[in-house]
């Protein structure tokens, strides 16, 4: 079979392997589509080199259908239309202990800590299925991964029908948060700084600022009676958005830290204080998260048309990861063995 | 009367004043004692003249007896013994819409915003006295202010029986955080630089750390068998400290901002993001938790004759103040009418 493996270096090939067949507890993936995501151009340009192993064959964001179902494995059956939630915790650890199995302190993120769905047959443990609907195409579903990411972030900062948004980034992850929020109840605005960007959100029916044209302080402020907004969620990364975040929301309103940012930021810890805000971090996902994904993709709630710019072959990943970083397309999905 | 009274240019004078009579809705207390704070040294080293009027009578924390009630006042009597919550709001701003009046956006701090306690004879509206029991010295009472900072902000951190809590500063809020985190059922250790408060802190029960003596990360792990701190009170208000506080916490804990940090500070979103912490503000009090200040002082859980080092004559405020900066004592009360 076909792979796409990272082998150091900043080189992606398409290698051939042999498929690993399920042991017990596991199934075999025929795989549909993977997406490309943030993390796997991260794991291409060696700046997570120190916690791969190469030739890793990446990919997380994926679909496809059961080809093979190892012994013990109850409730699935060859032909099953699924998706993985790509994590693998030791359900030991305090973290595991309290709960929050999804941020295990010794978690395995499965595509990046082990092998990926970049891959035609993917082997994988069968309690990671997650299900998909008759009606759900599999080229949509492929989204359930980052979608599931804008749920938890939804859900993390507890937002309400009736509060006021503000996303600042407008990536997928960006688009996402804006659709879950707005699908929610909520009034959302997103803080974006490409034109092109803010045309592609415009076009989902959301308003748009331009921090450069607009004082986004004081049109939040006028936006939400004075009060400021009810959650800011961070999905840019940048360390200027960090700094300004925290003018945006109202006393004792929310900040979620969605973006990753590698090194340390400097955030307005006076307004932190001055208005009794609260700053959560939001990671990954649970299972209720994915599920209302897939649910989320099934109603035609997530703009997924909008959203996947093109779909590749498993050997056009090169010319995507430039598409990717150079702002000309917002999600790449490659076909594993998916339709192109 | 005599008053303390804040000229400017760093100065503090024991001026003669004319009381002013209790209007309806108001009492006049006959100030027994009041407590010097890190508010009022920022006030007299000129560092907050662009919030406070000159000249400005100063004091927020105290105690005394009602010496005269005006029209309206209900359920109070002269020779009552009092403390004042000194937090006026406006009622109408979304903050005090929203229920969080004691963070109105539009908050009149009394003793900041408005003359203080540092006078013998000191009017204020009634709806902001809080009743002393019966067997609580008015020396202790005038800690109530301080502790029920600390109470808010342990409630706050939503603290529970069995916790493990870290304290990051021992000045007094941090002693009192740490007094009444431990008095809710929590383990406590507290992280401070100098030797003698490390010794004073000692001596009240509590664990303490010197940073650069212990790996206080390694240390805080191997106390919580692994899982990191349920909650970390900055107190400190060094970058340094901010910087490091994130790496005390377990998976979905709880950093407590309670310093007051007067420029941006770099927080480690990478480790907020990874273990999905929870960074809180916490500012000042709601009546709830002055009342709980006044009951722990009654009930004799709060050290308040080791916290009180001296107690000093009105015209005692400039020595006090330089044996306040330069750790030569921890709360300086200033007996305004009770005894020396």
């Amino acid at each position: 079979m076909r792979t796409a493996t990272y082998i150091g270096d900043r080189q992606v090939t398409t290698a051939e392997a042999s498929p690993i067949p399920p042991r017990a507890g596991e199934v075999q993936i025929a795989v549909a589509y993977t997406g490309l995501c943030g993390t796997d151009l991260h794991i291409i340009h060696g700046s997570m080199d120190a916690r791969v192993s190469t030739p890793l064959t990446f990919g997380h964001e994926m679909s496809g259908t059961i080809a093979a179902v190892g012994d013990g494995v109850d409730g699935w059956s060859v032909g099953d239309a699924v998706t993985v939630m790509p994590l693998q915790w030791d359900g030991t650890c305090p973290a595991c202990l309290a709960g929050h199995t999804h941020i295990c302190q010794k978690l395995v993120f499965v595509g990046i800590d082990s092998p990926g769905s970049l891959q035609e047959l993917w082997t994988v443990p069968a309690d990671l299925l997650v299900p998909l609907p008759a009606g759900l195409s599999l080229e949509h579903a492929a989204l359930a991964e980052p979608v599931a990411v804008a749920v938890h972030d939804v859900r993390r900062s507890e937002l309400a029908a009736g509060d006021h948004a503000v996303v600042i980034g407008g990536g997928p992850i960006g688009v996402l948060i804006a659709t879950v929020a707005r699908h929610s109840g909520a009034e959302v605005v997103v803080i974006e700084l490409e034109p092109g960007r803010r045309a592609q959100i415009e076009a989902l029916g959301f308003t748009t600022l331009d921090p450069r044209e607009v004082d986004q302080v004081a049109w939040v402020e006028e936006w939400t009676g004075g009060a400021g907004a009810d959650v800011v969620f961070e999905v840019s990364g940048a360390a200027q958005a960090v700094l300004g975040a925290t003018k945006l929301a109202k006393v004792r309103g929310t900040l979620v830290v969605v973006a990753i940012h590698p090194v340390p930021r400097e955030i307005d810890l006076q307004r932190l204080f001055w208005r009794e805000l609260r700053i959560l971090g939001a990671r990954v996902y649970q299972r209720p998260d994915f599920e209302t994904a897939v649910e989320l993709l099934a109603d035609g709630v997530i703009p997924a048309e909008a959203l996947i710019s093109r779909v590749v072959p498993l050997d056009g990943i090169p010319a995507a990861v430039e598409d990717l970083e150079n702002g000309r397309a917002l999600k790449v999905l490659v076909a594993v063995g998916g339709e192109l």
